[in-house]
């Protein structure tokens, strides 16, 4: 599209999802709740037609797909069904605006309450998955913001058909079906559009590779959540139990390898090597996990390839693990400072001394004491829901709930009050 | 400074600063006091030598600077002795590290600690009051945070003597001067390199004009609070008690007319107007405060110079009010949302109705009922320090106390379990 026609049409997405954002932000929780049930009615009632245009959708990409690709953009009445569900229990969760409000009362005399408010207008920026199209749509409807969705071009039918479904919903519920918009535009432009609308978007939520979500970081002035680069490190310790560790490592490099919250990274301390990794290795092996390391590692077990220095800041999302060992705690807190991603780095030890000093030097969003590194997860945790992890300190960090989605304003109620 | 040599200089502040935040994070809420304590004591004991590099600065830029600016840029001996009373305050507030923790058994088994913790490394970029330079530092280890110090050149020297005393302070205490640091290159380059450390700051927080303040806005890639802009709107309703509304106006706009919590904009509805305006601008003029206004107002009062579009946008910081009538509120609220810096914005109304129509539709920081816009302030909110007042709903929004310079992360606490 040429560049200046772009630019208005974003432009006017924006502006209509400010206004949007301005009668969302109005609706009590049960209002809110009844547009997810629609929507959940909606797609199944429709999932026929959903199905339809996902295949041929497909069909079309196959040849520029890998396998994978694949499966994660196919939308099958399952999936979809599964969708409908997951907006359901949405429902149930707690109204977030109803969170952290609180009041007092000034030395001046005034009453000053605290009040959650939504965010306002949340754009969405993600590759393929057209799932994240409703998944977006909902949590932000759930939290009274506005929506705006940039999917990938792979799966922009699909995301067509399901957005005008949600808003055929909101329509029919009387309300503005600018609440949620897709930007149709899936070349490159659109989205440094987006990066620039700090008009209109209140944060930016980029899903994709880190490379991307670096982009994203580097170049846009609306502010942004950083979520999901995961290059994270289990530390074995000396003293860990090492049945538990090789059950812990494995769950945590396979159970499901191309997600943020898997193991990346393997520091073992160096005194129980020799006997610890051949056993693990074993395991790791028969899982279909390629291992690389270090020379002392290779040197140990001759299964391993020799890792280059790319790898110690690579995210394999795959089967595969890098091996390094440190001498003692310290040099695997050094290592770590050096190659984290600030998203999960874990221990596993019998030390308390050594976990407590982990625990507090560790420079993550989650430090995680002798269990797997897959529990970085917003259900996991006990959210109910989850808009992604976050890898910053500023404003939410870790898995992040419902509450990420909002702000708060102060009310000053007062009785002609002036400041002496 | 050749920019080569001067990105290298900052790179190694920004290191420097990293590795010192790990130790002031390791610092207990005592030690974190005693480090103030030392301060308040230090800068009483230096004030002569102080007084007299400030007073020689003064002198050497006395024919740049307006007579406002060279008062905001004075130390006085009084002065001091203020900012070391106000160091020993920050030291009776609260651990802002003890608030916010909590902590639950996830259902896989695993225990969960939600854990307030400093944001790291704090850099604040700010005009030349150099109060501000002990202000910012003090907040910040109280905090348990590393700062970044870039003032402005009109004081730098005073600055350098400020932080060397710091840096004395805690050398003596044993800790590393690279907790706080200036820089102390005042060109724009060393503003440019700071905009860009993302890699070792974890917050910037400017502090100047709101054409800065969007400067680095649009260039940061570190994440930015804004703090400060505020084009603060009254609105007068009809339903107003007269006397009231101008004794609350008359204290909003003269009571510290250079700060961003002073009004700006005044909207008065049409039906009150012909009898409100002229008490109001007699106790205006009184006071000398400039008004502006537009025709339908100038027609009322002919003390009013005729306002141009840029009024409605400028924040004056000065003695002048400009004044527009609206018809109804939505017409008041309307005006608010094309005008607003999100600051702070009133209603002066006897309207509950209306009152909370406004309350719930203005988006800003802090929406005022019947008092002072000068209200908008952390130590009239009763949080006991202010690092500045947040613009933005990301993190932090509107007053911001000690917490507003924590983070949290998430400590797991496992027995081995791994995902299903």
């Amino acid at each position: 599209m040429n560049t200046n026609k772009l630019h208005k049409q974003i432009n006017l997405i924006g502006e209509r999802a400010q206004a949007a954002s301005q009668i969302v932000s109005g609706l009590s929780i049960d209002e809110r709740n009844k547009i997810l049930l629609s929507f959940a009615s909606e797609i199944e009632k429709n999932s026929d037609k959903i199905v339809e245009i996902n295949v041929q959708e497909l069909k079309e990409h196959r040849d520029d797909l890998s396998l994978p690709m694949q499966k994660r953009l196919q939308l099958s009445k399952e999936k979809i069904s599964t969708i409908a569900s997951s907006l359901k229990a949405l429902v149930k969760l707690a109204d977030p605006l109803s969170e952290g409000n609180t009041s007092w009362q000034a030395k001046a005399g005034f009453k000053v309450v605290k009040k959650t408010v939504p965010l306002g207008v949340v754009a969405m920026i993600y590759e393929a998955r057209p799932n994240v199209t409703i998944d977006a749509a909902a949590l932000t409807i759930k939290s009274a913001n506005a929506v705006i969705l940039r999917g990938g071009k792979e799966s922009i039918k699909t995301n067509q058909v399901l957005v005008s479904i949600l808003q055929q919903s909101l329509k029919k519920l009387g309300y503005s079906e600018n609440i949620v918009q897709l930007i149709e535009d899936t070349s490159h432009d659109s989205v440094k559009e987006l990066l620039h609308l700090r008009k209109f978007i209140d944060v930016l939520i980029p899903r994709g590779s880190g490379s991307f979500i670096n982009y994203v970081v580097d170049n846009s002035t609306v502010p942004v959540i950083e979520t999901g680069a995961g290059n994270d490190h289990i530390f074995v310790d000396k003293s860990a139990d090492q049945e538990e560790a090789i059950k812990v490592i494995v769950n945590s490099k396979i159970q499901n390898p191309s997600v943020c919250n898997s193991a990346e990274k393997l520091l073992v301390h160096a005194d129980i090597a020799k006997e610890f990794l051949p056993k693990l290795f074993d395991r790791l092996s028969n899982e279909g996990v390629e291992i690389r390391g270090d020379k002392e590692v290779q040197l140990i077990d001759n299964r391993v390839e020799l890792a280059k220095d790319f790898d110690w800041d690579t995210e394999y999302n795959d089967l595969i693990i890098a091996v390094h060992l440190v001498n003692n705690l310290k040099e695997a807190i050094d290592w770590i400072g050096k190659h984290t991603t600030h998203h999960t780095e874990a221990i596993l030890t019998n030390s308390a001394e050594n976990a407590s000093e982990f625990m507090q030097r560790i420079d993550a969003a989650v430090v995680t004491e002798n269990a797997s590194t897959r529990f970085t997860d917003g259900f996991e945790f006990g959210f109910g829901a989850e808009i992604g992890i976050s890898t910053q300190k500023l404003h939410a960090r870790g898995p992040m709930g419902l509450t990420a989605l909002t702000s708060y304003k102060y009310e000053i109620f007062g009785h002609g009050e002036i400041r002496k």
